[in-house]
């Protein structure tokens, strides 16, 4: 099987009159993508470059998993900076400090793989192919902390090439191909679509729209989505915007855009952000296609609440919960507890002061809310607008969150103004009706660690 | 003037609800392009990195030149590496070298300009005012070599943004938009396009091309493009090609594709090649269409010819002409001498072995052709296949080649051993008549410096 | 509901300030469909003519079935021609035979209603619209023959409209948009499509094919379509076609390409022919793009057999069955009979001779064959190439055909002159191996009616 | 010459396994189109109607002048109608009169060249092959009145081909690909575009517009287009429009839109109105992008002022001119009058009243203004606004009215009302202030003929 595939990339490549020199010819013949990569980098000119990077990526993507650790491996290992060159670098840099000498420094301390990179991006669909390649180092790098190197130049390099200037904004609609629609379907990571029937409540109906972030190099791949859904209100809850049977409303009549859906597709392209330029950009479209919109908001998942609420049960020292509250919240482990009114309206009493406490007191080591949703909402200058208590009774919904959903409010007045005061102090910025959940408190607008 | 421009600027961000903080807006009231360049550096997310770089680029576009000057200036000054950090870097790494001290002296030691341009380019149209911005600059070099690394950061950029991957040929022809055709007219380097006739006269009949790069950024601009013939036999002269008059031929009747005309478009853009992948490329692509098509040749101009021959015929100590042929030379200083047959052929048995020598032994310091189209196609692993005496007879061919042309061959089974030969030891790989022309002289296929 | 709607209407068309004359306003507001015709008719310029023919078609859609079938009966009784014109342009034409009497005497003897479709025709939309009413028209007829001289007049329009030189052919694949995908699965008339999976199935695998018509005013609507699957032989069966795990091959292998679905997708434009030129310039494309490919092929249903076969069985003055035949044949009225070898063979012997018989010999009072679809095939200049004994054992095969299937040959250098054979003599060109099932018959090529 | 391109044609339909049968090929040898066309009309199917249909209309495009005539001749001679079906269906009609037998007598009234150009519209670029036939049949014309009901039967199918339904609208500016640019430059009829700088002129800058409708047959064939200034106010003359060193406006400032010129660019299509539809929908696309336009409003030629009011100088009887009149406009006769600032306020207090007096009072014998423009606005419900002494100062404007110009104002609101009273009565609809040029008359609103 391999042999058939090396014969037959040997016969394009020498077809196409490419004979490639003896040692990159054996080097693919055996498989060996690190010294392929080698003739890559060493080649003076570019003669050959396209081919050379096309058999480096071919004989990758068709090599057993141990070949294809073994070439990450050496990534990290054979590609990095030559330290004899780092070291004369810096000896050239301390003799005459100066602009030249840093650029010489700043290039000797260059990964060579980084320069690889560059090179296999010239193949065709060179682009999604080192995508990938990224996707599975990602997997390995829990247990291997020596690719992290090699991750970060991926990194560095995608942040380039997926620069926000290069991403194309598409509407998704019932009209986009289909190829494109699965992936839709595929990629969708917060309220799971079923099927193409549900794929089409979801862009067909007029009170409905899709965005999408396209690269030039991955046409068929939408980097990033978000679903909207046009409302005359502020949605508390998920299961009535995708129920079957709801009743559209006209798209002139909205006076509110709900993002109730961000999907990222890319799992090679972790890391580089492009979430805040899409909210953004799909604001503007729509303002300009729809003047009456009025309010943009989204309805968002709290994925960390369940599980830190849980350590807050269990912990003697908790700040957020007192013994009263731990014993409303025992509730929470009687399966179906949602469905009782009695139950739910006792539990709402408890659990909304404590996600106040979850969002606006609860922080990381390093003083960012624990909650990730909130930390991209929030760096994005947006404000926590409302808890919606049993917003998304699925199983899903009542797992990781007890139910809970919230709205940020992209205020475009505000968003520079709440994007500083959060990128510089750390304050969570949350309507009012939100902060006086937190009882017994002075709700104070300023909820910053260090005052607490 | 520019105050009118700042007002509606800062009306236009503070409509769109972007208000940037107190000191940014000062800094564009002020015109003040470095320190406006700060806060887009600064800011710790991206909320407002779109609405401030648009707002450092429109200012720098619409500053006078003293301004423009005086930011590219702080780009060399303000925007290298920090010297501290880079102290620190190296001390950190020399304490425990490894990948991740190396990543973090490689990251010190990169100029803060870097990331400037990187944040720049978020802005919409941001690439294309990168790329005038470094045509600006290209200017200032030769009085100001200062600016050198700010160039070279230019450079490492549009390297990885221009990458040959993000590139698309498409064919340019008679139903091309109008605003690129005018590029084209505008842009032809080496064989002047009169009007429109003479463009329509160069891609409309059935035996002529027209391929161009395009970057997904800058959608109305041809970074390159090459004009191609389809003939019968390889041609000698351009006049033939370019007549008026001339009878096409069928497209599927062409042996030969000349590619007689190729011209970068963007200065910007100097130093990012992407002439070899277009070749290739459009080999590729008429070899597909066409399969008739066997030879693939240049009809190329010979730039630096008639200024090496001046030196040649001044320098008693030339090793490429003897006295007697300087004599015969002398006939170069009349006007018209081509168009008297005998001085024309006098002429010509001496300036053919005269252009051979300049082919194959005149060397610059680091051991390359002298002649720098020669270079170009030599390199891409194409072989110099003849020289053609009196090929371009119009005063610019006359000025600076006395009327020489030559042929470069892409044969495809050769491309690659060519190259590697060129890149290595320098080795003209040129026909056997063109070697067969120094005479007096044993013509070894290999003449590479070093026997010299 | 209805008022609504016409106030809606009306204020759209006076807000584009087309305010109609007072008495169309009335009539729309009536919903005299029939009224605002004659206006539309009547209006000596254009000026108004899109806003009528627009309200006029709105109006139509909104009705309730008893005003929309008025209107239909006021097209056969009202819009007809006018008789003492027609009178006039005979006495004319009798006085003074010529082209200019003649000319009169055509334009005189149009119903009016083919002037006002060409009115209506003008508004955007209006030509899908005219298809839908052709379509609620069409079931009208078996009840209403008073009607036929209006759907004649629809035909002999949609025929200039739907000319073949302004059908534009288009593949559809997996990038084809949803939109249009969905039609193909709702449309599909001879393998249902069950799902997105299944329609996947026949789109996305490198040995299938799709093809359909569209027209320029209908752009969401295929008009027609042709599934195509490409193959190393002549298939005899649909199941192993359609099988889900079946192994694809690659385009570039297959030497037949097999027609085996081809389904009209407008009831409304029943009577105007597009199928013939489908398959040709299928045939084209295909030959083209895959030169490998030199049989083109149906394997088509044979939706009259059983049926045909049932009378026979019948009859007892039957020259297609013996009484010996017959016997056999009450094998078919058991249930899955094809399941059990014996039986199945028996069935063979006797079935496939009935079958060439049906094909070759079978007539309607006209002289052509009794099959539709070897009426539409043989109609286009194929050969009836194989008989498919259980070619689908589907329900829907079982009972249509008792799971026979055949194969036209689309022979192109055959093609012309087996439609003139056809169409001339009613010749059924058929393959050796189909005359020679006519057991006991001399199996002449030439089985025409007269011999009979 | 013919020999070559018979015997070519033979072979490529050969060569496509698509052998016409003996007689149509010996016809095409012949060159005899008539016949061909015979066989193409005889054939029961439509198996080799594409290829006969392209070997009727490139036999008749390749054939000499005589031969092309002979086929026209032909098409009036022996493919009218059958007189003795149309005898058989008139007494079928009067045996049952209805509309069965009705649609029998049109049927058979309908000459036989209709079915033959709706089958010739069948081969590849059919449409555009009957366009061009129907310019050369219009030429000759004027010389041969039996060729007028074939003419007829052009404009009738014509008719139903261009319906507006199927025509698309395009804005044309300098994106617009350079061959259909080439045909705005040739076909533009009013205020010739002298060469590509001029044509930019007019498509570029931000007060420019230009749009033309399209037919998806004809694709690269602008059928009609309009050429738009936006301005500020309504314009006088066109040389201030037209002028290069003009300052163009930011199209947001403009109230008015001026179309100052609209021409028709296929000759074939004659008799097959779409100005009107093309004004207005542009009127509403206009409006739609840019709301600050109030006014639209033409900047017209009076093409038959200048013919017209020498007859009426030179008649005895004219009730347009007075004696004195005519003396003042003896100043017509020296070139260069209207350069003298003096001569030129004389003619202007004659001339005015004499145009408004050809505008309002002069018709035609059946009632209609005299100039065909203002036929064609007024028809389309515009109002004559405004007449504008020395608008048009070049040669053809002297020449064909003295320098004069009008405006047409289309106001939607009005455009029906005007329409109709136009339409109706022959009522020129005009502003009070060129009815009061009408000196000594009672300037009534209503100038109707019947009131003269």
């Amino acid at each position: 099987m391999p042999n058939s595939f090396f014969n037959e990339l040997l016969q394009q490549l020498s077809e196409r009159g490419r004979a490639m020199l003896g040692l990159a010819r054996d080097a693919a013949a055996r498989g060996d993508v690190a010294e392929l990569s080698e003739h890559l980098l060493s080649g003076r000119g570019e003669a050959s470059g396209v081919a050379l990077a096309k058999a480096v990526l071919d004989t990758y993507a068709n090599a057993p998993l141990a070949t294809r650790l073994a070439f990450l491996t050496a990534l990290a290992e054979r590609f990095g900076a030559d330290p004899q060159k780092v070291e004369e670098a810096i000896a050239a840099y301390h003799d005459k400090p100066g602009a030249a000498t840093l650029h010489r420094l700043h290039t000797a301390a260059e990964a060579r793989r980084q320069e690889l990179m560059r090179r296999l991006n010239l193949a065709p669909g060179g682009t999604a192919a080192l995508v990938r390649m990224r996707e599975e180092l990602i997997e390995h790098l829990p247990n291997r902390p020596d690719l992290r190197a090699v991750d970060a130049d991926f990194v560095h390099l995608f942040s380039s090439w997926f620069n926000r200037g290069f991403l194309v904004l598409r509407p998704i609609d019932w009209t986009t191909p289909a190829n494109i629609l699965e992936k839709i379907i595929r990629y969708e990571a917060v309220h799971e679509i079923h099927d193409w029937d549900d794929l089409r409540r979801r862009l067909e109906p007029p009170d409905r729209r899709c965005f999408a972030f396209f690269h030039p190099q991955l046409v068929d791949e939408p980097l990033i989505f978000v679903e909207v859904a046009l409302t005359a209100e502020i949605p508390g809850a998920i299961a009535p915007l995708l129920a079957k049977d709801r009743k559209p409303i006209a798209a002139e009549a909205a006076t509110t855009a709900v993002f109730y859906s961000i999907s990222n597709t890319q799992r090679g392209l972790g890391g580089v952000s492009f979430g805040n330029f899409l909210i953004k950009q799909v604001v503007d479209d729509l303002k300009r296609d729809l003047p009456n919109l009025k309010t943009f908001v989204t309805l968002s998942p709290v994925p960390g609440f369940a599980k830190w609420l849980e350590r807050e049960r269990g912990s003697e020292a908790s700040q957020a919960l007192d013994a009263e509250a731990k014993t409303v919240l025992a509730a929470l482990d009687e399966e179906g507890w949602h469905e009782d009114p009695a139950t739910a309206e006792k539990v709402r009493k408890v659990l909304l002061p404590a996600a106040a406490w979850y969002f606006l007191k609860a922080k990381t080591p390093n003083g960012r809310p624990v909650d990730p949703v909130a930390r991209f909402h929030l760096g994005n200058g947006a404000r926590l607008e409302r808890l919606n208590f049993l917003g998304d009774t699925s199983a899903k919904g009542l797992g990781q969150a007890h139910g809970l959903m919230v709205n940020y409010l992209y205020a475009l007045e505000d968003i520079e103004k709440n994007h500083e005061a959060f990128a510089g102090s750390g304050e969570v910025i949350a309507a009012a009706a939100v902060r006086k959940q937190l009882k017994g408190e002075r709700a104070s607008r300023t909820l910053v660690p260090v005052t607490d």
